[in-house]
């Protein structure tokens, strides 16, 4: 609990945003509300809004994500905020300065924002704990840990399509074990009350301790499926894996790909999700991941929306209580 | 014919711009008019208007091109758009999602224009076949096939000298065959109809079916350059050529490269361009690419100001009909 | 002198800032001045001011640095300014074209500044020799030479910290014969008219002919730092070294280190500077690299104002004149 109670100030307002973990409802519910906002801004003709003008966000890539990158700094443009992209290669932080020496220069240069993507799990939380006072840090994904922007873009199409969250049937497929992007669904759907969560994948890829989150195990897929509500297909990461984690490509499409076929197992009005990018014959087929119930595109609009939500409140939120504190 | 209309929308309005061919003078003459205005603009202390405000224009790039892409972007910035860099490494893409997908995520994340270069003749056209209706592509380059910017901002740049398109003598120098930049400029100048297109090099690099553009061949640079009002000298791209197309530089230069005596041939007020980068002693000597006759500089100027022009016409016409057609 | 006069107009106003070197008191003072009006900005809510809207300011990289390319990328941007980012490898340059081609197509699309980094001295010098009378050359580092904005914002950290140069006593430790911030802030000292500089390293670490700059040598850092005011450490550069020039690291920190118990040697009020990035145990301790005399951060935070004072001077010097100067 500790461990996220630092994305909080004194007020209970968010200061930092590193994981789903630990936060109340209600913290999750604004945030939504903020995106909904949004996304009435992306319909403009003039899609951008004077919120953080004079504001720098740093994206601080140490590990290479053009897409999840491109949306940040959308996100960060259209609230008129100025961007810094700083990528760096392991091999630079370790022959050059120490990694908080490289956050203290920034912070002197007045940057507000530290958009942190890190192949270690933790570095995100290690560099808000660092951090001076002035400075909100996003954990924009942190090696199997978590992928908290993305959680939280998955809740708002969920919602935009559900209205609620209670009576919800949620399952999540494929490779839990190695995806930071399903443990940080996993507790935003517990905190927003969904009445079942259910983790579909084979042993090798479903850690052990998983069942105490609170969500069931499958590793039948069909059983898996049957009557839910929301199917999230996770990216099969090749790259991720090492030894015989997995079957062969085919049989693992076989067992755990979605198909129109199996799809029917599911409510009829269930919704189709993947973080993307998307495997076609992997882990989806293209006429799923093409068909009338995916909503895998409309993700990655709503990515935008919930980024600028979570940037505007953090920042935001630091302002207002400057202003109230006497500066 | 059918290729072209993918860039006009019902109305007979630019959607995209892909390719010269097909094109009608008057939208042509549109371009040059709107560039013109937009040459005020760069003279201007402050060199910005706020057209393009709060759009997103997508730099894609799949072949590196430093010089023509800081161009789309200076142009989208002093016309106030946000500017998104995506270099798309072959690899990378053949690795992960398919063009496709990638395309429709960007769609997703609100861009507005895609700007295409790409080493495949035809890749902007299928990618202008394959973006939702929001979205407007430019051809900055595919493969040997067309780069149209480029010839607009060569005719604004003749027109600026001569006036008018009628009674002009133009002479295109070098290797046509791998010349997308020719190719544009031939249909460029016909449509705007100058009395004489002639193309000039070696037989090896003039393709067979080019007189079928009306235009007229000649081998020998002294007689091809006689009484002509325009030379444009293409650059040698050796890095595009494979097998024994071409003698050996210096041969080279002393057939094709142009030189001052050679200038002499064409009229006393001729004036000599080159899309650059050019290869100083290679196509084109030094004192005559620095010479007076010279308004290479003018068109890299005048390069801006049609980006501007394309882009801002692109996408607000767009805008405009979306209004009229009750959004 | 002669070198130097290229950084000034007729009316002796800057025009480009390449050397400290033959530029009086009065214009350190105007751009220290300047400077100090900036870091006010800098402590607004909205961090930006809208001088120089409009203009294209040009990073020509040479030479790879993050670091310094953010602090002129941020202070472009908090003067609202668009950025161009160049990173030229130097086999681009020779493959392609040359670099005065490449500098004359920048001017021609109306960039109205080049900030210049480069591993070889004079090249900030060479290219604001060619430049058209519309640009403004700014040096971010030219070989062994100069480093003129670094120093600036060096004097503005002691001026903030120390009121006036008069009577103040400053050490410059390490290696000076590779430093081109050890030239600036020299020449910047000695201009503004403090009492003694003194230069602290190992004899084949302190050029010759050091002395003629008016600097008094010491070899032995115990005896340079007594009752000194201001404390500059600067970098080891490894990579700047070849040959056997120093002894081991660990051999140098004891000879040359700065460490809590040799600082004490010097005014208690003494401030201990670096133009970092730190080698933290070979040229500073960490106790005094993060001790209560360190200002190392805010140099970095002085350097953004530094660099803001600097650009908007070139620029609007230059407008001011052209407005009286009948366009």
């Amino acid at each position: 609990m500790k461990q996220n109670n630092i994305q909080l100030n004194d007020d209970g307002q968010l200061r930092h945003f590193i994981s789903i973990e630990g936060l109340k409802r209600q913290v999750l519910m604004d945030i939504l509300d903020t995106a909904e906002s949004f996304i009435s801004v992306e319909a403009q003709q003039v899609r951008k809004v004077p919120l953080l003008r004079g504001k720098t966000i740093t994206n601080l890539f140490f590990e290479p994500s053009t897409r999840t990158r491109n949306t940040f700094e959308l996100a960060a443009k259209r609230l008129s905020a100025d961007v810094l992209n700083v990528n760096i290669s392991a091999s630079a932080t370790s022959k050059g300065e120490s990694l908080l020496d490289m956050l203290h220069n920034l912070e002197a240069m007045h940057c507000d924002m530290f958009v942190v993507r890190h192949a270690q799990s933790g570095a995100a939380h290690f560099i808000a704990q660092h951090v001076a006072p002035h400075i909100s840090v996003v954990n924009a994904g942190d090696g199997q840990h978590a992928h908290p922007t993305q959680a939280m873009l998955d809740m708002l199409t969920i919602r935009r399509h559900k209205q609620t969250f209670a009576d919800l049937r949620v399952a999540i497929v494929g490779d839990i074990l190695h995806s930071r992007v399903a443990r940080s669904q996993i507790h935003a759907l517990t905190t927003l009350g969904v009445t079942e969560v259910r983790v579909i994948g084979p042993k090798t890829l479903i850690p052990n301790d998983i069942a105490s989150l609170g969500v069931h195990i499958y590793h039948d897929m069909n059983e898996g499926l049957r009557d839910v509500d929301v199917v999230i297909m996770l990216r099969l990461q090749k790259e991720r894996m090492s030894g015989a984690l997995l079957p062969r490509e085919k049989e693992y499409f076989n067992l755990y790909g979605l198909t129109c076929e199996k799809l029917t197992l599911a409510r009829s009005d269930a919704i189709v999700m993947h973080p993307g990018p998307i495997n076609r014959g992997v882990e989806i087929s293209s006429d799923v991941a093409d068909g009338p119930q995916s909503v895998i595109l409309e993700q990655v609009s709503n990515g935008i929306a919930a980024r600028m939500a979570v940037m505007s409140m953090l920042l935001g939120q630091r302002f207002a209580n400057e202003t109230e504190g006497g500066q």
